[in-house]
């Protein structure tokens, strides 16, 4: 069984509103429709231009026509990929086909065998970024290559059922966040206060429900973890309840400056579902009612442009201009985020208005980003909705928001569309 | 004597073109009002906001209309500061005021006390951003912070005649770059080939330059690194000499991918400038034809954003979208170097084409960035030219490129102007 769709609608008792009648049904079955061949389409893209079958692994940097105009190989994106292939091949039926089989488990090989780097501390880190032929470039002194390495190796082993390389790895992710932090390379200085950046609770919630997936002994002895990750993860709502927060201090209080007013809805909006997700494998209705009025319902109202339509990228709770030079763009993760999280919460809690903001994000989301002519989704808009970088992939973009964003809409709308028959 | 201007038009005989009759002598008279009063004006704007009168050092996050938005210090904006107060009080009459030395005092004690940390390797690091009462919270991998601590401490010993500070620190950065680099903090990784970033040589030239001014002895010893940072800077020639390139290998060919091939326009006219005083010094009339022809023509052509003015911060050589999210926007500091670029070549070479490109970007640079309003300028447009981001100051907008621009550009044009008379 998949956990990320499917067990989310049978725990809470449902109110009696569901589809507000056969319009709405019809409008979601349109959407069911469009989604589906969108990712149908997406897929497609990567698999015709982002093989690399000379040494393994994938070529991210896309131009707007499928054009490779670079080599270098981004390890965030060579774990996602491997991840979502596998995912796709392993839980949608028309996804199983060997080519995207072959192409996950020549990405896992390439991970494997080059992404590990040895550090000054004599502990593994992964590289961020390698030549095409494995070469590490790059090391950042965070845990995130590492994060999206343990993800691939995860799913992977789900896939074909070889072993399971992820755990020494998420045991040494664990002792970097919780026990010492050292390891990451980042020199200790005197005021660099310990801060809660939400992404990283945020992550390890994931691999949490990644690892723990069917598997009975694993979600277990990560159970404490899980529970510690949501705790971090809801220190962030601030201002007594009005404002979802990117960085707080290590003990859930608002960090000076720009640094701790700093707002990234998108951020938030996927933190949102990650808890919603969370809130129904236990039943926990109180965590669920938080994810949507604080994760959902609250960035979704204060990250929305109100003049130009769209997710604006970050904001400053005190409506200082942010330092970000991208502040003000729409970059399409936040819009795919927004749209799993606005769908999850409405399946979840059957509220008309967040079922009309989904529909809202849509609109936004298919009039601006997709391109019908090239294939695939362009990524960075300017505020008004232009296209402002025309490449396909990067070295932050590659196949998995859009597609994860796809895959899951369309389970919940099955879920929601079958619910109704 | 001061090293930035006077001695540059003494050096080489002069076409007898000069200024294209009284219209032209009228519009740069014109100019040389609007500067100074520019001048002025921003001048007035940092003594009125940013002085932290508590800890010494500067604030430079300053809103829109003054506010401080921020309490970090970011160690490149206070050592740039430090040297333009001190300059300004050095060298032009009207801004000799005892607040001006009296902040450059207090900001050279600020860094001297906290910039500089030691680092893993032994070696001093500064850090690139403190706290407000000067505890350290961020050291970069790069030479910058201590270029800038470099230039600080060298213009204030000219100032008030204390003893001068830089010199082990200058050895240091010289023992980075040219020896071994391993003491920045980078790990050695087999992909990440040596690079000749044009950032390094043009801000170690800048320093030879500065440390040299009026010093034989310096002059001297610096003389091979200056020579040897001319020659890095002329390795970003490429493509048989039809653009220049911000990263080439160490031995000066073309690197791969998008870093190999990435043009930066205002960084190559600021390379530009500092190519034409070097040339000046010496009378290298080779060195002169080149900086004018492929350092400042060259990348005012490309880096012209010809449907809607300005120059853009990035370009791909080839024509492909850079992958930096901010690469269309047009951005204060390219516009001021390429004002100092542009009059500096015209006024060594007196090709009237330049004067017409001065005068095109002081019409976009003033008719853009100065906000009458709230004082200063803006520093981030979009494309299109409207503000982006609104504020004064920021983590990487301080007290230099904007009175840097204006100060130099005021003395070559009073030099020009005298010329005429």
């Amino acid at each position: 069984m998949d956990l990320l769709t499917p067990r989310i609608f049978l725990t809470f008792p449902l109110p009696d509103v569901c589809l507000t009648g056969s319009m709405s049904a019809v409008k979601l079955e349109e959407c069911r429709q469009h989604i589906r061949a969108q990712l149908d389409s997406v897929v497609d893209f990567w698999l015709k231009y982002s093989h690399d079958t000379v040494h393994g692994g994938f070529f991210t940097c896309i131009g707007k026509d499928g054009n490779i105009y670079d080599e270098l190989k981004y390890v965030w994106l060579q774990g996602r990929q491997v991840w979502m292939y596998c995912r796709l091949y392993r839980t949608v039926d028309r996804f199983r086909k060997p080519e995207i089989l072959k192409a996950a488990k020549a990405g896992g090989a390439f991970l494997r065998k080059f992404a590990r780097v040895s550090s000054s501390s004599g502990q593994w880190k992964c590289a961020f970024c390698l030549t095409r032929d494995g070469k590490a470039v790059k090391v950042q002194r965070s845990i995130f290559s590492e994060c999206f390495y343990v993800m691939a190796m995860d799913e992977l082993s789900r896939t074909f059922y070889q072993k399971n390389r992820s755990e020494q790895m998420m045991e040494q992710l664990i002792h970097w966040v919780r026990v010492d932090g050292s390891g990451l390379g980042r020199p200790q200085l005197p005021g660099d206060v310990p801060t809660n950046s939400m992404a990283v609770p945020m992550m390890l919630l994931c691999l949490v429900q990644q690892l723990s997936e069917d598997r009975r002994g694993v979600e277990q002895k990560y159970a404490e973890l899980g529970s510690w990750c949501v705790q971090q993860i809801l220190q962030h709502v601030q201002r007594d309840g009005a404002a979802i927060l990117e960085n707080v201090s290590a003990d859930g209080s608002e960090l000076p400056g720009c640094l701790g007013r700093l707002q990234n809805p998108g951020h938030a909006l996927e933190a949102g579902w990650f808890l919603l997700q969370y809130a129904a494998e236990r039943g926990d209705e109180q965590i669920q009612t938080t994810a949507i009025q604080k994760f959902v319902e609250l960035p979704y109202e204060s990250g929305w442009d109100k003049a130009h339509g769209g997710l604006f990228y970050f904001l400053d709770v005190d409506g200082h201009c942010p330092t970000q030079l991208e502040w003000s763009m729409k970059l399409w993760w936040p819009h795919s985020e927004a749209l799993i999280a606005l769908l999850m919460a409405y399946s979840q809690s059957r509220k008309a208005e967040l079922l009309q903001s989904f529909f809202q994000v849509y609109e936004y989301t298919f009039s601006h980003f997709p391109d019908p002519a090239g294939g695939e989704w362009f990524g960075y808009l300017t505020q008004e909705g232009k296209v402002a970088l025309d490449f396909k992939g990067g070295p932050f973009k590659g196949f998995f928001h859009v597609p994860r964003c796809l895959y899951m809409c369309e389970r919940i709308l099955d879920d929601l569309l079958a619910s109704k028959e």
